[in-house]
Parts: structure tokens; sequence; C-alpha cells
């Protein structure tokens, strides 16, 4: 019995694996359809986030199902309740990396944020696509270094997210409209992925330490205003 | 034993009902704050927003807690991890509160919004304030109706946030930078809020009838771009 639990919750810990993988990859295509105006990129995105969707639905179905037929307690316990959670975070990173994909389909045959807002925006998809890949790195290493370092680097899309204000915020720089609402839209999707991002660093934090005071922060707010 | 087990689990119950009646408190002195340029219950949105976050806190020790020393299967497993849900959904309904009460502080003494986006924003904002109300009532009465209406009226406030996006893309309409900004933030705060919306009565249906395909959809996406 017990040997069949410990594989049941090691498939729980690949199934989470893979999909921060997918999530990873996604928001890498996000930003490079958003950058290049490449429309076959954004849709493949925009397919993809439906398999995120039913990996997240597997691993739900799996942690219930464990906690009903195993009834797992200590450690076993925190890792499923932190398997449920994770897939929830990491489905949440999945729908921001569409919605960037959405933001490049729509432009099309232009590009996103041609103008002012560009230079901000494209340091900000460089910086998830950084946050995406640390996070894949973190499932399968659960380093606390790298989690740390996922937290406290957070504060770089904070500020970038502050940076794209000023540039809209700007009355003397030319904007068209639509230029305006997507540097505001993709800067608040790309500054939520990274708070995502620190969700996850704190919730495997939890996992290695059993510390609960960072495991029940289920978000972080950031930066949101000005 | 399973006296105390079931007053625990009538204690959770207790405990979502109170946080849900406070997301819906903040909400609703948000908008008003926002509609009338209001800064100190715009602040009292912000400071209470602590206090929901200590109410998920202690709903998520208890039902780990709970999971760990009762071991609950079948109908009392289903309501200990919906609480677990539930909990964090309702913290991000209480952040989005937040939010918009930040805006509206950030605006004072001048009101956020105040021009063309003024009442497209508005009516948007009373019917978040209506989803709040309906989540409490949601939560204390598990009315199956209630949940189904809640998720169908969701697409009122997508609509209303489309017709936001049109109001800010008129390139004919005057409109200040920073009134765009707030137009396109308070907009996607709002619409987010809906979705947390239909996200709880999801949860709630699950609950009562037992069907998972709509608990393990954790979040709806709604509308974001255009």
């Amino acid at each position: 019995m017990r040997e069949i639990f410990k594989q049941e919750i090691e498939q729980l810990g690949l199934d989470l694996a893979s999909m921060a993988e997918q999530m990873s990859t996604a928001i890498g295509k996000a930003v490079t359809a958003l950058e290049q105006a490449d429309l076959a990129l954004a849709e493949q995105v925009i397919d993809a986030d439906e398999k995120i969707d039913a990996i997240q639905h597997n691993i739900d179905e799996q942690a219930v199902s464990l906690l009903a037929r195993q009834q797992p307690v200590a450690t076993d316990l925190r890792v499923v309740i932190t398997a449920l959670r994770m897939s929830s975070t990491l489905e949440r990173m999945g729908d921001l990396a569409r919605h960037v994909a959405d933001v490049a389909r729509g432009r099309y045959p232009e590009t996103a944020a041609r103008g002012a807002g560009h230079d901000v925006l494209m340091r900000m998809g460089r910086q998830a696509v950084n946050v995406g890949d640390q996070v894949v790195r973190l499932v399968n290493t659960q380093d606390l270094d790298l989690a740390a370092s996922i937290e406290s680097e957070d504060s770089v899309l904070d500020q970038l997210h502050e940076e794209s204000f000023q540039v809209v915020l700007d009355e003397t720089v030319e904007l068209p409209r639509q230029e305006i609402v997507d540097v505001v839209l993709l800067g608040r999707y790309l500054e939520r992925f990274g708070d995502h991002g620190v969700s996850i660093a704190r919730r495997i934090s939890f996992l290695v330490t059993g510390d609960l005071t960072n495991a029940v922060a289920t978000e972080t707010n950031g930066t949101d205003v000005q």
C-alpha cells in the first residue's frame, strides 16, 4: 500500500514538473510572438493552454483521490496540499501567457506596443520568461536559494511595471490609444506572472521547510497602481 | 470525536461566510470611494484587507489541521477542500477591492475616471457590488439557482468591460492619459472580480452536487483583450 502511495506522490511531482515546463514554454513563445508579431506562435500558445488546464485537472483529481484513499499525514499531507495549490498557480501563469499571446494575435499583422512602450514591455517580457525558467528549475530541484532569489527578483518586474506607467502617462510622448491600452494590460499580465512565480517559490519553501507562514500567503500583491 | 469534527466543519463554514461578508463590504466601499472620491472610505478598504487575509490564514490552518487529524473522506473531504479553495478566491476578491480603493486613493482629491470612462466604470462597479452581495448569499444558502445566476450574469461584466475598451480606444474622445490608464486597470480589476465570483459559484455547485467538472476549473478566464 505504501509503495503505491509513494508512486502516486511521485506522479504528482512529475505532473507538476510537466505543467511548469509547459507554462514556461508558453510564456517564452508568447513574449517572442509579441516581439515579432508571430501569429503562428501566438496561436500555439493559445491552443496549448488547454493542455495546461488538462494537467491541472489531472493533478487535482489525483490529489483529492489520494487524500480520500490514503489519508496522508505530516509531510505527505503537506506535499498533496502543496500540489493542489501549485497546480492552481501554474494554471494561472499559463492563462497569463495566453493573455499575452491573445494581445499579440489581436494586433497581427502589426506588432503590439511598437512605440514608446516597446522597450519597457520587452524588458518585462524577458524578465517574465526568466521567471518561467526559474520556476521550472525550482519545481525540479526544490532549491531554497533559488526560491529566495525568485522572491527577491520580483522587484525587477515591479520596477519595470512602474516604469511602464511613466511611459504611458507622459502626455508629451505621442502614443495611439491602442498602444496605451496594450502597455497597461500587458504590464499587468507580466507583473502578475511574476507574483505567481513568487507564490510558487513560497509554496516550495513551505514544502521543504514546513514553515506555514509562507504557505498560506497564496498571493503576493505586487504594485498595481500609479 | 465526530462531534468535535462536526463543530470544526461548521466553524470553517462560519469563517468562510465572515470572509465573504467582509469582501462584499470591501467592494461596496471601494466602488463608493471611487465614485465619490472618498479618501477615508478608500483607506478603510485598504486597512480591512489585512483582516480578510487573516481570516484566510485561519481557514487554511484549520482546514489543513482537520485533514491531518480527522482524515475526512467523501462529503467531509469535499467540504474541507472546497473551503481551502474558496478562501483563496475570496482573498483574491478582497485584493481586487483593495486595488480599486488604491486607485480611488491615488487620485484623491480628484475623482478617478471622471471623464468619458466614468459611466461604464460605474456600471461595472455596481455590477461587481452586486456580485459581492450574491456571493455572500450563496455562501450562506448554497442555493444552486443563485450559483447558476452568478455564472450566467458574468456576461454583464464582460460586456461592460468590452464597452470600456471602446470608450478609451475612441481617438475622437478627449481623455487624459491617467484616465485611460485608470479605465483599463479598473476595468480589469472589476472584470476579474466577476470571474472570481463565478469561481465561487462553481465551487459551491461542486460542494452541493459533487460534480467535479466544475470544481477543478479554478478560474474562469473572461474576456481580456481588444
